[in-house]
């Protein structure tokens, strides 16, 4: 028996099938289950129009949280609010087969907005689901949550504090964003931990995660009306009770900080219609705001993504984007490189453009921008902008 | 002889001839020339990155102004500062010529960032470029400024103000924003008139004027290095002078915001690789920050561009959009209507989605958006994002 992602903690079950809510035998329907209740915590989209789904997980988040059920192919958004009654519906058929408070149940939705809420599909499969349960079902779990994607997001990370019982360790799995950027494509991650961990604790851990890494690649802080980040942590390591401000609690947020990071950046590289990776790093500045929103600035560019699809050297787009984000900057100092290569140091540098050039068709670009200001740093992601990416969402619908 | 655009206005010269910056005998060097001194207004980038062009201008807006100069095919910007010493020879040289003061030319370029100003090709030119003026040559100069674009952009206007001498009229030329969105692709435009006119009310009409036109297509408050609006008053109408707070001024500013407005939709409409010209409208707002802000997100959404380019009646996009905008709406209230069919009012609309789909293949969509909160509007325009705009941005350097 295999586990991983979401079931590499202890006491944590999963499940995936297909309920018919997409066709074609494709898996839309998963569950997560942990055997004991969770301190769960949360991240939800800042969208006005929020999913049903959004809105029962927001209501239920500071509860004890021992379930999630998550389907993909409707989003459950914009639909009508007698879907929010049949989503409350689904969540007390759900708690009475796992024998839990419905209220310790939360709900995930990603696909088209404004249909229906796929009442009858998942109504009709909740015995289905509970019953596939199993530790090793990680994968099909991953499998249901996604839509545009083209691989499967799943990371699991060891950190190093010692419980009673076992080693604490982390899991997650994620779907992708589209585009990952101003655009509405849903972002979804569910984060498992079998860590002992004050809600307060897991709160400041998870947000602070999830800015450095899924808000580095969702540009300019544009929400679907479904993206959630959700943190279950039931206790099973029986490690002593993680609190703040401890060297634990370090120990732990890097390592979610870690899952967090990993995730992002697998959903960067399967942008839609995606061919290469984009890592843009900003280092040297004077406060944290800045070097962040420079980052942002760049890897959202539409021009710096289509150069980089055409592996073209220019470099005047990336600057012109640093120079456009609102932040400070010294256009005199700043210095740019483009996979290792300087090209720009307050004014043009001489460099060999058909290395560069060669150097541009690898999978993966690294930009790197130095302020020369101070010691701050932040990095963002992203992938290219492809033909390929307007064909998919001209059809998407 | 037709005068028209830049020329429309009394006393006004143009030109527009090749210098060889872009090659193949393709003009990218036009000049406006006023037989009397000019009052100016404009407005410029906001990038930390400004062209040197950009500088001068900046620095000489305020002076009489009697001659402006514009490059294409060189952006000069980020090129090192030695490549300011070489614009001010150029004015300079323009200044012996035309026997006029140098601070009072200004100068603009678009174009290609990073490489060094094209001195000996405008150098050489400048006596061929005074010598090209005619008062007929307003096309050749519009088409002198211009990069990717694939038409000319001019418009008149007369404004119902009498003058001693004739009526007061405005032209202008502008040229195109690329993709016109977050992106750098550089926007000019110039706009002459004949009007006397202090100096504070044509700034101050010209402000207005930019937010409610230009700045309505350029999503995000992105600049480039090289984006400028200038406005020249030459006063030969001799109208009584125009001041803030008139019933003149009020005519003024209307004629001049329709020639921002008019200009701002012929650089929509030509979206490099645009196949169809997009307008959103938001009334009903209870302020205009708020409706200008939800106008600007969904006409810059790529997922709205997209679903438009594959003419899918796909409303949870824009619906979801509007959501993510920082502003206030009333989700239970707000209605949408495409191609003037309610497809949204708080909850999806069953419309007839055939009709919609074939609306939807004409070459000009009106987005509609109703808050139902107050009395605010504001208009945002836009173009489609096709797979030949990555394919052009992929190539152009």
């Amino acid at each position: 028996m295999e586990t991983g992602g979401i079931t590499y903690p202890s006491g944590f079950y999963a499940s995936g099938i297909s309920c018919g809510i997409k066709g074609n035998g494709k898996k839309d329907l998963s569950l997560i289950f942990s055997e004991t209740p969770c301190v769960a915590a949360g991240t939800f989209t800042t969208n006005k129009f929020k999913s049903y789904s959004v809105l029962w997980s927001l209501n239920n988040i500071r509860n004890d949280i021992q379930a999630v059920i998550i389907n993909s192919g409707n989003a459950n958004a914009c639909n009508g609010k007698e879907n929010y009654e049949k989503t409350k519906m689904i969540i007390k058929k759900l708690s009475e087969i796992l024998k839990i408070p419905h209220r310790s149940i939360l709900i995930a939705s990603t696909g088209i907005i404004g249909k229906p809420f796929p009442f009858d599909e998942i109504s009709s499969s909740l015995e289905n689901l509970v019953k596939n349960m199993g530790r090793e079902k990680h994968k099909e779990a991953a499998e249901g949550i996604i839509t545009t994607d083209t691989f499967i997001k799943e990371f699991q990370i060891d950190t190093g504090i010692s419980g009673r019982k076992k080693e604490v360790v982390i899991g997650g799995m994620a779907k992708g964003a589209g585009m990952i950027n101003p655009n509405m494509a849903t972002m979804l991650a569910f984060i498992t931990t079998d860590a002992v961990i004050k809600r307060d604790a897991l709160e400041k851990a998870l947000k602070e995660s999830v800015e450095n890494s899924f808000n580095m690649i969702n540009i300019d802080g544009d929400r679907s009306t479904n993206d959630m980040v959700v943190c279950l942590a039931n206790g099973q390591a029986k490690n002593e009770r993680i609190h703040l401000d401890t060297p634990e609690y370090e120990k732990f947020y890097l390592a979610l900080e870690k899952v967090c990071v990993e995730l992002a950046k697998m959903i960067a590289k399967d942008g839609e219609g995606a061919k290469k990776f984009i890592e843009v790093v900003v280092k040297g500045g004077w406060c944290k705001k800045d070097v962040r929103r420079i980052a942002k600035k760049v890897a959202g560019s539409y021009l710096v993504k289509s150069a980089i699809a055409g592996a073209s050297p220019n470099w005047g787009r990336i600057v012109a984007a640093a120079g456009s984000a609102e932040a400070k900057l010294n256009e005199k100092k700043m210095e740019v490189s483009i996979c290792g290569i300087k090209v720009f140091d307050g004014k043009p540098v001489k460099f060999d453009e058909e290395k560069l050039r060669k150097l541009m068709y690898n999978k993966e670009i690294r930009i790197e921008i130095d302020l020369k200001k101070g010691n701050f740093q932040a990095t963002a992601w992203g992938c290219d902008l492809t033909e390929e990416y307007v064909r998919i969402n001209k059809e998407y619908s």
